[in-house]
């Protein structure tokens, strides 16, 4: 079940003991360990125990690789539109590669400036998930899901302020998109797009 | 003051009668009179009175004229997203050319298929001022804003629902556009993104 | 490209004769039209047309078969919890089946009776994606989620009085659902998560 | 009245020094006091003046035991879903104890790992009332709700981000169940449930 | 299991035949049915099957009891503040003495006029559960619950106007409460209200 | 204009210098000048300047008296709920003295010691206006005003946790209350309701 | 005790019948009877029993006078923005009157036309106490309490669309204001503010 | 394109480091850049590289100017409501300048004392554009648009407390105006009522 998949640890709202503990029963099933939202003193803390964990200071992220390494084999665009939303698109982008996808990036295509983003139709064709992170008004993912085939999965940022409610803006934009073809996590949530993507690559290699 | 420009009567939430006198009211100072928010009956009692009333089903608009007929000065464009958004596009056309500026539209160009927005862009460099109307998650103004130079007005409308709550997530998606050199009204208020409009365009022409 | 995709009409806020005139438009293409939150008035004045057009009462759409029926080929399983959730599920279903799909139907499945929901593995097993229709709370989409493997797609329905506030309760439960692999669609939106459970498939049968 | 039940200071928005004096005025009354919300330093300032004051660090609860201790006599449940709703399903189970209930906890039983819940259905069977604590989207108390005869105290917390806006979305989710037989306490509220709770087991026991 | 207890018919949003089916249906298991949010023309359709059946016009319940009627053991008040919460208070109580309770029903004392409350109070003292019936600002619980040391079931209900928001203002004062052993329940969940005070007398008399 | 009355300066948001360099400007025109919102710092500043400045430290009000300080005329009385209402209740009383007032305080009357409220009717009926300054759910004000012939003027307070959303649970409370007689603030305005409260009893002496 | 004070009926979610016997019951008693809220057919019924009832068609309002009437004492000025407002703003109107006010009418004087509202400098003298109506923006209240003295009560009205919430903006905009001396009620609540103006100019007579 | 516009840095969720970065890539364009929300510490290591950067500590902007600086030629008039709105208003005004306007500044013109305003008449006739900016209610934008026939950019600010919700009351008030020729900006964005006045005052000159 869930083969080659990761154990994942939440870590906001743990302490570093608790995450460190934590890190540490799952290694024992021989499993990669992966632990989002991950500060560095987590990060430093971790590695005391695991002198090879990975860490990712952008996404915020800890890997702790074990067992065997899966041959990537989904293919994962993560598109985002401002560098506010980095952290949460890296997030996405790490989290898919640890479930065994490839994963390209294609960052700073906001819908204010559309001919970046008409540049990219042999990224957006190369994939088979799109991942659509975006704060602000969350504009992207409506454009990217007319111009693909594939499936997208949107995720709202709390990156704005004023009238955009700590991301509630984006949140309703991409709920009320008029493409189709768009399912949307919650705010800030790369590391659920990314499971999504991957539940959606695994059936796909599953089928093959 | 305000020469040329029309008297106004919103006639949502008073009687027929109410609007007759209203109108019969304002005539009587030579100037023209635009009613909006009026539905058939309300024309039609209108009509008895003044034979030469002009009545737009779709923007609900009435409109009599009186006094010398301004030439067209301002250039208007009214763009629009989707079909439903069409009785607040033409509300905002309508009231936009009885204020004296030429008005063009460009319908039907939502996100979802941006080839079609891309085809339109000579339209956009004719206009003055740009009117975007759009329900549903409102990208609209965002993408047009981008691509564009003006003034860009935006009008959330109420078409939509679930998530949608009424135009709100329009509203909020307009507000924190990522594209700068937007002002938005209400939802659904294509008389106000018209005026607004023409206070512009009145600007231009009297800076000539 | 969309080989095999229907055309879609939304009916809601359309007339009667708006409808038709595009249906007529749309099948002039020769590909299969479906109209969607069609009342019985809608189907009478499309039947008068295309005599061979199929209605369902429940789920509101009307189907115009033209061109080559594909043979169904990915597997969407759709669940709901209660039955006044059915007119969603059943809009989901249907829009599956036209878009290519094996469709199975596994209702009245609330969380309040969690050993129906158990009784139910085998079908969750057969599924390539499970599109998850519920009110009231919305916790189908999060007990689905963590027995299956596969991508879920959750709609929440404006099933509800009170504090539901038109499905805004089921909406926020679907967000932050604890479980992880979920997509989330606007309330009521079974078009939607049709539209993307068959974005899925056709990139598994694609990548085959 | 209110016999055996203990005093109750809450301490938030209290300066320590408030807190110790109030403590020190009711126990003058040879009652038991229970302080909630009180950080380490309130506990040590407490402890200052009286030594015997237990101090719960999880629950953040201190207790100044007086007069007779009651023998325990309901029997009360408390359950939670994550590890992050710890500090309210403690505050629930502290009071519920102080205030004369045997209090036994069945902690990170989330729905998305349903099998985990179904293996404790002889805790379930032997409560009187079960306090049900989660955050994100608080679908537990309906499973609970489902699987138990007995009443149910549903407590969201604010465990969460995004779109669960502080603790409403599990909130929506309890106000929402479609199980019925629970009652909802405000977010993050242990104190409000266990005080429900013993009102209700004081009935039964006066009921013998 | 659930001896004695009514199945549950909720008929907002079902069809008069559906509901007439399922009530059939029900019957068939010789237990006795009650269905809510009933119209008289739910009831007349009803009643031409069983012309036994017992409908309740403010209450908007219709009951065919079925097997033995269980002698009433639990005892339940129903208080109400204005006539307008009417029937949502009748509602709770024929729900409650479908469950087998001693019903009383204390109307029309709402908090602006304490006095009339406060001569109630050997009502109070009566009862083992006390359900509050409130709308506009639903300070009623807050009050009851002050004087009684019995559970206190807290039913906001949807009147009033303005910011009232169809019962949030009532919904937010019940969850606040400065006093202690209260639980809510969804707005105008009148049911819902007698459900979870019959679950608490039930554990009374089983308990004995 | 406004004979006797002070001069005011809100210090939130503003730097101890610009509040000291306000100050010195207003007292120039020998008017008496109230600050409120003052930290303590900011009064150790007003204080080199102005050595008989007074202060204190629960309502956060600095007090520079100037010219002749007129008779009190007006009877106002403050109440409130719980302690942390102090400050605000404070802030109230403090303004309602500057602006010529007696004033009494009545704190610690919630409603769920109703009793404690009941014993306080001479100095309601004592009063020419009341000032009710709660928080949580805020049904004082409508008990009080039930009670009285008086004008109520209701202030919400922040005090709260989880749905109290910041007062907006007390603000609503107050707007839809059930008892007439009352005008309503904004969430912490002690300052406002004092106002108010003066402008009445300066007409009751004007008219004298 | 509120002597010549009404008796009052809040017709809306009654019947006819109910709302002819509340008030028969309530005329025998001598006092003068409002009802409010009152549409036509209430009024015909309430007519056939007491011929002499006093109805306003736009302020919904029924008087059955019985007893003295008092001599008018109290000045109270009723000011409104717009046409749409007048329905709440006699609904002041009368109730002011009926409660022994002298009442002044200040109608269309909304702040995007300035000069009209200060043409109205000695209406605003006049009064002991001004209630302002105003929905849109509601931006009249700040307005009036900046150039008077007296207590200002501000009733925002539901007038508006889109944004507006159903009086939400003006509401929010009341309680906000940055002149100090107002008071809020519930939006639409003419009655309201009529009773607390009528409470304020009852302490002024009761002073004299 | 855009000629003689700057090039502009958002800095609010950028560290120190990135920003420099930016400017100093953006200045090799031979542009000026402007910078916003920029603290203190980030302007020092601005200027240790661009000796030339001019910094407003209160509208938080640093300019680096570069390139022939053009001929200012719009009126941009910047209006004000309070004190604490001055960052706003100072962040649309050096924008403004920036983007070759003349700007005139009136500050701490509320609507409370109107007659402030009412002596400004002049300055508003001198403009080509007004910004309004104002917070607590935020009232001030209408009635400013009442007496001008200019273009309104109104900018909702965060300025107040309680029911004010960061900026919702004003934000509500401003799109609800009963004035017309208002667009609205988000919440804070002084920068963006600037860029939209200077695509007005650009297209004016460029009609010339
Ligand atoms: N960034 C994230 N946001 C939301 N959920 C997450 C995130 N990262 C991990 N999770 C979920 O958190 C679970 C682990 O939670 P915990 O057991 O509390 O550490 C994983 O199984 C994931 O489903
Ligand atoms: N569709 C509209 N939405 C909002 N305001 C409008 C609309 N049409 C007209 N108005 C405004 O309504 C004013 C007339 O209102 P009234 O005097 O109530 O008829 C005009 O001066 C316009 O500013
Ligand atoms: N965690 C809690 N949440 C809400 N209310 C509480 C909590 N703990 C105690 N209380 C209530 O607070 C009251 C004491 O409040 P106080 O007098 O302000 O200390 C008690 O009687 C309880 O009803
Ligand atoms: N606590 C308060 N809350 C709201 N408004 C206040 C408060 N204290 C003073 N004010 C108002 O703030 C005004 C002074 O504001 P400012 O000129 O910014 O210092 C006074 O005239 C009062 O109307
Ligand atoms: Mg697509
Ligand atoms: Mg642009
Ligand atoms: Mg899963
Ligand atoms: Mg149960
Ligand atoms: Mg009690
Ligand atoms: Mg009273
Ligand atoms: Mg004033
Ligand atoms: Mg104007």
């Amino acid at each position: 079940l869930r083969k080659g998949f990761p154990e994942v640890v939440f870590c906001q709202g743990k302490t570093t003991d608790q995450v460190v503990e934590i890190v540490q029963r799952l290694c024992g099933g021989n499993r990669t360990v992966l632990a989002t939202r991950a500060g560095r003193e987590v990060y430093e803390a971790v590695r005391a125990v695991f002198s090879d964990a990975v860490y990712s200071e952008l996404a915020r992220t800890i890997v702790v690789y074990r067992g065997e390494r899966p041959q990537p084999k989904g293919k994962v665009l993560v598109m985002s539109a401002g560098t506010a939303d980095l952290p949460v698109a890296e997030e996405a982008a790490v989290t898919a590669e640890v479930m065994g996808n490839h994963v390209r990036r294609c960052y700073d295509v906001g819908v204010a400036g559309i001919h970046r983003l008409l540049d990219k139709l042999e990224m957006i064709r190369w994939a088979q998930v799109i991942i659509v992170v975006a704060g602000m008004e969350g504009a992207l993912a409506s454009v990217v899901a007319g111009l693909a085939e594939q499936p997208v999965i949107a995720v709202p940022t709390s990156v704005g302020y004023g009238a955009n409610f700590h991301g509630l803006a984006a949140l309703l934009t991409m709920l009320n998109s008029c493409a189709s073809g768009i399912g949307v996590v919650n705010i800030d949530n790369g590391f659920g797009a990314a499971a999504l993507a991957s539940a959606i690559t695994r059936m796909m290699v599953g089928s093959e």
